[in-house]
């Protein structure tokens, strides 16, 4: 396959640690390029916090350009409480791409882990020691910042599939 | 009381439709300024609606100058899955004031319908009638420009209060 090479931004959206990560990927080859963590301050008022999310993804776009970006569908437990507050999170980690003009894939937790680890149910470490041994240059990422890179390793494996379905 | 006046914009998120309203209150004078509502397409990506609705708060700060904003606290009802959804809405409403460097209060819908109607359990045409009687210039409001309009009123009849009990 001679697919021209994509910049891919992974979000892993959350309200206290939003990871970040970018990787260029041209065919199964993938590159590391840069990854973070935007943290927000607990105490400081709601607002602002989505504020400094918004602007730090905005910062981390213009940075890198990426052409196109995936975020992790937040895990929805049974506390309406709680998915309201990670809703807040994720409509920043949304809106921020789409603000720069990219296109946007949503992918499910479980299907992040059964692409990078092979299994769905691996746990944070299991997903971490994958991203280290498939792109060796972020062994310096945090834990947010190795889930985001393997939001975006899952949207490297899974654009050719959909673009495809959608064409069909 | 010879308070300054003040310009307060009030929002009732959605993801369909959110409410806007802009007033302007000195001590219990509340005047009518504008109102409207952002729809966005079911069918668009989740992050072009969301963007749609940033822009769109975005350019009602920027047209009406509003100094303090006013956000109601979405309804969480049972279900985990419609509670992010919301809260993906939410995020939006509270980040565009922020952005805008915007003092943003939060209220629950409860104390919005009993401050304007007098009873937290009212329904939606209680609502928009008791608008109607305290602006009468919105008279033409939709259904949810007068939910944001009664929470820029809720916020008017208890910001000073807030502010009091934050400096003692």
């Amino acid at each position: 396959m001679s697919a021209s090479p994509i910049r891919i931004l992974g979000v892993d959206p959350g309200l206290r640690n939003t990871g970040w990560g970018i990787i260029d990927a041209q065919g199964s080859r993938l590159v590391f390029v840069a990854s973070g963590c935007l943290r927000t301050d607990t105490n400081s008022p709601m607002g602002e916090r989505l504020r400094r999310l918004l602007e730090g993804l905005g910062e981390v776009i213009a940075a890198f350009s990426p052409q196109e970006a995936a975020v992790e569908e937040t895990f929805v437990n049974r506390d309406p409480q709680s998915a309201l507050k990670l809703g807040q999170a994720r409509g920043i980690a949304l809106a921020a791409p789409a603000l720069a003009g990219l296109a946007i894939e949503e992918y499910a937790a479980n299907l992040v882990k059964k692409t990078v680890v092979g299994n769905g149910h691996a746990d944070k470490a299991q997903v971490a020691m994958m991203v280290r041994v498939l792109l060796p240059a972020s062994f310096a990422a945090s834990k947010d910042a190795a889930d985001a890179l393997a939001v975006a390793i899952c949207h490297a494996q899974h654009r050719e599939a959909l673009s495809r379905a959608r064409r069909a």
